[in-house]
């Protein structure tokens, strides 16, 4: 709890927010955390959960399907390989995860001082992830496209919350499936200038996703640092299917991070029991991490975790809910005990609009995410109906929210100043402390302002349109695209992008599925 | 973290969901926490708040204005009184809060089943409070009358996650001033059978309305035992009126409990710092608490905060954001170590309607109260416009969300069925987990299940007439309003009531201001 975290925050948020008004956005490089994370269990605790993990991965273990290599992997580490079953003997995952997995590590940005940190105090804030469809308030929901796509990486640049530029922002539907990952990847180098992610959805797309990351940063540099992530989730439960292992493994060869994250939604893909869930959750990722440490001893990896409720009289997924908030905390617990870096999702819902139950579900959510601790939160801002939509307004809405938690991440200064004990020496009882010198030395950082909340009267809300505030976000993110500029990017490189593009779709044709 | 807790929390929410469709509402009386508070500092933070509240009462110290009875018991007590300014020893104030404060107490209800505890892991919510005006979807806002305050009262009693009838939950302004009081205090008692809150505006409405507590549970119960609040608000900063403290000696005279709580707009009245306004906070609550127990050692007060933030551009102040809820954090801390029971508020936002920006600001605050430790939060449900308007469909989304709390606050159960190591042995990979045994075992409390969120399908959202929450909202409160009944109520209890009103609505002429 310093001083300095929170002027960092406050005034990293009043320069950001100058500097978006025009031009290029403010580079707000994620935050550190000031505030100590939210736990919930002791020692006993999570020895017992620790426990479970142990039962999990010796007694059932988990299936690597159609992948021999990564068999071969865990068989030459020491794991008990039947088929495809894999079990784990007590200890070796961990003892895997805890040899190599980097602590902390630099995601580089095009633009050096987009780089991000992942690990330590840092938290990095990115969008919503993997939406076939994309929602605002003004056209309804339909179909992504690379249009749309284009669209949120704009929208993320222009942001300073959002401090990476995310993967697959929403899914190019009118793009061959076997193709689209080119122009996802060149979408984030073109129009952004941040930190970004590439494919997984089999190994092919991802190799060429990293060999354009190579065009833009060179391939030495690609061998020794981060500068790409892919995003591979597990087939829950205890499953990895062989698109989600060889995609990981082709990450952790080029040095580059894989963020592996199971999907379980209680009931379907695990128990309807919290515990059992995070162990399963735990389980899982750990497994990944330790695949990709196999794989390439010392590549960056982040542990991920996706928890979610189900409405069990229909079985529909719930997000936002508290069940999973809680699971959040303990898993940044025993996150930390493992040391490596987290990550934590996002601004959940299932309304399929940004109205109250979205941003509800949203605020437990993300908030659940930043104080468990987590280092790289996907999922921050867009996320609508349970992942089904990208939102344009509620984008705006999350990024907003984002801002705010720069502000809570930051924490209370106790110094003399915080305490204001020469503003109470000034105004005494009775008065107000609008004028008083401690409010004017302090009026640039004091207190988070939101963009998009309105604070105004009745009357002035009223007589300005009664808008709600989406209808405020709506022409937030209008305002936003229209005054949108591009960065620079070097026109040879640019160049060698769209050849590379060119030969490899040329060189396969298109699928549709 | 007891699976005790959990059942009670998985288990009383079906049961009063249940109970809840048909009859008298299900009996929740508060909700025991499972959890541990959110805690931002140490001790080296904390004793140096506790420092600056020192200085504050020693050095500047607060103003009782057109008290005496007050001044002569802080001169009684050894504080230093000069004119209406009181200064205060060092430690005096915190010695008076600990020698006699209660640690806990029962704040009775009229049906013994909704008795609440304050203290202890006890947490009670309670409606909103103060606003004049009240705001529905299909009228909008209007000034409040005693019909809709009636119509308050009902949706608290009929609301299984409403522990409390509140307090003025809006303001009747179509009642005189001076009258007012005696339909609120007697809407509470005859719509209800929860405990309530009673006047504080003047000294002789404090003594009446509990006068007419005693006509309900007998002069010698309630010397004996509390029966009715006062919500006691300081003129932050500094400053306790006449009104204010007069009203206060009158609920603690008659064992009553008072709720004191200053109101500090960060900027306006208190410090743009955080810090220095947790330190206001705290003096002014514990110089409330102490008055109380200089006029009655013993009886039951709860130390409130109500900290709020400013958009310093306009001035306006602005609810839900974070610099309070990270000071919520702190002054549960710092409450715990008085020992006494603590107030939080609650669904904050200034949004004129239940919109995403309402939905999100009181989720943020909601979650500070009840991550902080506090023991009673009013302005649980309803709140609009920052506290100027109570809203129907807020109330609903609020008290849907106060559901969600039961359960968050019941924690995560670490037993066997909780960690569900047998459902993982019985289903193995890449089953689901939909009709195992564990799922089957647990279904009857597994997961919080929101009554008003929709985690529908697009296509059956769409198909049901695309409704945001605030129409879902809306639908809901009308047919909990249209399905009310009230409880029994004994016919000499009621005609003792309606003759104490009429009696001293008769003795005094109207006042309108």
């Amino acid at each position: 709890m310093t001083s300095a975290g929170r002027v960092r925050g406050g005034r990293q948020a009043r320069q950001a927010q100058r500097a978006g008004a025009t031009g290029a956005p403010a580079v707000v490089p994620g935050i550190k955390r000031a505030i100590p994370t939210y736990d919930l269990f002791g020692e006993e605790g999570l020895v017992r959960i620790e426990a479970a993990i142990d039962t999990l991965l010796q007694e059932i273990g988990m299936e690597f399907r159609g992948d021999p290599p990564s068999l071969k992997l865990w068989r030459d580490a020491g794991a008990d390989v039947e088929g495809e079953r894999v079990r784990f003997p007590k200890g070796l995952v961990r003892d895997i995860v805890l040899r190599s997995t980097p602590k902390s590590f630099v995601h580089h940005a095009r633009n050096p001082a987009r780089s991000v940190v992942v690990g330590g105090n840092n938290v990095v804030f990115s969008p919503a992830y993997g939406s076939p469809f994309v929602y605002d308030i003004d056209e309804g929901r339909r179909y992504g496209s690379l249009e749309h796509f284009q669209n949120f990486v704009k929208l993320a640049y222009a942001s300073p919350w959002m401090h990476h530029s995310g993967g697959t922002v929403c899914e190019p539907v009118d793009l061959p499936v076997n193709k689209r990952h080119l122009d996802m990847v060149y979408s984030h180098i073109r129009w952004s200038d941040k930190a970004f992610m590439g494919s997984v959805t089999a190994e092919e797309r991802a190799e060429e996703s990293i060999e354009m990351a190579r065009l833009v940063f060179g391939t030495d540099f690609v061998d020794r640092n981060c500068v790409i992530m892919g995003n591979i989730n597990v087939n829950s439960p205890l499953v990895y299917d062989a698109a989600m292992s060889k995609a990981a493994r082709a990450y952790a060869r080029a040095n580059q991070c894989t963020v592996v994250v199971p999907f379980i939604l209680g009931g379907a893909m695990g128990p309807v029991t919290t515990a059992g869930a995070i162990a399963q959750s735990m389980a899982e990722a750990m497994v990944g991490v330790a695949l990709c440490q196999l794989e390439r001893p010392g590549s960056p990896a982040i542990l991920g975790n996706f928890l979610s409720s189900t409405a069990l009289r229909s079985g529909a997924p719930t997000f936002g809910t508290p069940e999973p908030a809680l699971g959040s905390l303990v898993i940044g617990q025993l996150t930390r005990r493992l040391g490596v870096p987290l990550r934590c999702s996002g601004a959940f819902t299932t309304s399929k609009i940004p109205d109250g139950q979205a941003m509800l579900e949203s605020a437990v959510s993300m908030q659940a995410a930043v104080q468990c601790g987590a280092h790289f939160i996907l999922h921050s801002a867009g996320w609508l109906e349970g992942g089904l939509a990208m939102g344009y307004e509620k984008f705006i809405l999350d990024a907003d929210f984002c801002s705010a938690l720069h502000t809570y991440l930051a924490g209370i200064p106790l110094d003399d100043n915080g305490l204001a004990l020469d503003a109470f020496r000034e105004v005494g009882p009775g008065k107000h402390f609008f004028g008083c010198a401690h409010t004017l030395q302090n009026y640039e950082t004091a207190f988070w302002d939101s963009a998009i909340a309105d604070n105004n009267s009745f009357e002035q809300w009223r007589d300005a349109g009664s808008k709600d505030v989406m209808r405020r976000a709506n022409e937030k993110w209008r305002a936003m695209l229209q005054a949108y500029e591009a960065p620079p990017l070097d026109p040879g490189i640019d160049e060698a992008l769209r050849a590379f593009m060119a030969k490899t779709k040329e060189s396969r044709p298109d699928a549709w599925h």
